[in-house]
């Protein structure tokens, strides 16, 4: 029986393992079927990260968290969890390899992960000129003009906010009318920096090796050619929530509409001794420290739970 | 006008000026009358800060903070915020140079103080076996016995989460009954590490060179000796909230009993323009990385507001 199984190796999963290990939990797995690490080790540049003042790979900058973490006792089995049920007090967790296994507490972090829109160029210049987050990125746009692809709240936001540091930013959307809330579009629409390109789609991302230089649209009237050194999508998150679903397909915790997991602030689920940490969870920041915070909540939390349940 | 002041420089104030100033916000004033980089730099020993994987000392850890936010052009200036006041969307701070400055938005990280329980020896040993968290601090004595000073919610918690780490721990309050909710008392009683210690009082910690020895204790049948490495103190904490008093001595946004700032998960306030971010909030962690990852919520939400009203 482990005193906490954790799913999902990311920032948010690896420090909620070094804070329950060391905060004296026993056995502590956490199940990471990757390289520890997160979506964030896909990233080229790093500047926010709290305390790392020279710019650093995603890949370098989790280089040690795993090693801080399995100092205290963590271990990493890679393994996926396919299913989570409770019943008695009790977790049990199937793993990819058809095995069991039973746990006192659970922490899920599994984050999510942004679409792609699936465009040619995309994926060649994924991490070189296109981004899914302006508030990690947006930052080496500077004074320069960029693109953005999406009609939801997030795309909005994510707009205004790069208005702020971008020159330009193109607002492009498939549909004629956007799907934010009617105070975030009016903001949009006023913002004087903002150009919005309705109707349209991304046709090509193009680019030298240094990364993209332009970008190709299909518009009603035609193709157009935006020169612009960045392409951010906004096109949804698929929120790896799969082993939160019981047979019935219903989730074991309340989760939003979006499917993101629903907590409070200290990362307590609706289901008692079920905590989130990181992208799974409502109103995530999607940033670094975000999900390292978390992680450190929701371990806390699962300490109390746990000390209690053994009595 | 400011587009943001930060009020206090620890880790929160510190990420939400790195954050808002790569945001873009322009003119961006951290209000810190002391160094910047909060009560964590005068821990002699860190170990859990994530990706830092040396133990390492407070006020090495935060040494890049200040010139990580400062590159992105966050101004300190090393006044105190005396009082602040909102009318027609505009934020007022009195400083303590008797000078005004008015904001757009405010973001509030003044953090909370603990007490001191004021017995000989506790200034000499604070920070040598003295310590008010065991989150941080209590792996430092793991396999050892400690004692903790205290009778509320916090103690009863922090003395649960010790009995994971320690070999022993004596839990002591002053009088015959805990304040802690009844659930966290029961918890504490059945725990067969910890031992109780009603009625007693703290008389004199004393040591060596190294560090704590021992503590004596006054107790209704005399002197007692606990030959412990560590004590602990939760005997409250002062919230730094005076500048969120009106001169009617209310609070301009909702605070709970203890003054904590209450805040939702995107650290607004109940003040539309204010935020709140690390130990002065409801439910903190009082964790480095909690602290820091506030910052970077409370100036996303900052950035979208001054977006807003700016137009």
């Amino acid at each position: 029986m482990l005193d906490l199984a954790i799913i999902g190796g990311g920032p948010a999963g690896l420090v909620a393992g070094l804070y329950a290990t060391r905060g004296g939990l026993k056995n502590v797995v956490m199940y990471e079927p990757g390289m520890p690490g997160g979506q964030i080790t896909q990233s080229s540049e790093i500047e926010n990260y709290p305390g790392q003042l020279e710019v650093i790979s995603g890949l370098d900058l989790m280089e040690k968290w795993p090693k801080q973490a399995q100092q205290f006792g963590l271990k990493h089995e890679m393994k996926e969890v396919i299913s989570v049920t409770k019943k008695a007090d009790i977790f049990t967790l199937k793993l990819s390899d058809k095995s069991e296994v039973e746990a006192l507490s659970v922490i899920v972090a599994t984050g999510s992960v942004p679409r792609r829109a699936h465009f040619p160029g995309e994926d060649e210049f994924f991490g070189r000129g296109i981004s899914t987050c302006a508030t990690c990125d947006g930052f080496f746009y500077k004074e320069k003009e960029v693109a953005m692809i999406g009609g939801g709240d997030t795309a909005l936001e994510e707009a205004l906010y790069m208005a702020n540091v971008a020159s330009k930013v193109y607002l492009i959307h498939r549909r004629d009318t956007f799907r934010g809330s009617p105070t975030t579009v009016e903001k949009v629409m006023n913002n004087k920096k903002i150009e919005v390109v309705l109707n349209a789609k991304p046709k090509e991302v193009f680019g030298d090796k240094m990364g993209v230089t332009g970008l190709i649209l299909d518009t009603p009237e035609g193709e157009r050619v935006l020169d612009v050194p960045g392409v951010f999508l906004f096109v949804g998150r698929d929120v790896k929530n799969d082993m939160l679903k019981d047979a019935e397909e219903n989730f074991i915790c309340d989760v939003n509409e979006s499917g993101e997991v629903i907590v409070d602030l200290k990362m307590h689920t609706s289901l008692e001794g079920l905590f989130a940490a990181g992208d799974i969870r409502i109103e995530s920041a999607k940033q670094v420290v975000c999900a390292a915070a978390d992680g450190s909540v929701a371990a806390l939390e699962a300490l109390l739970y746990v000390e209690v349940k053994k009595g």
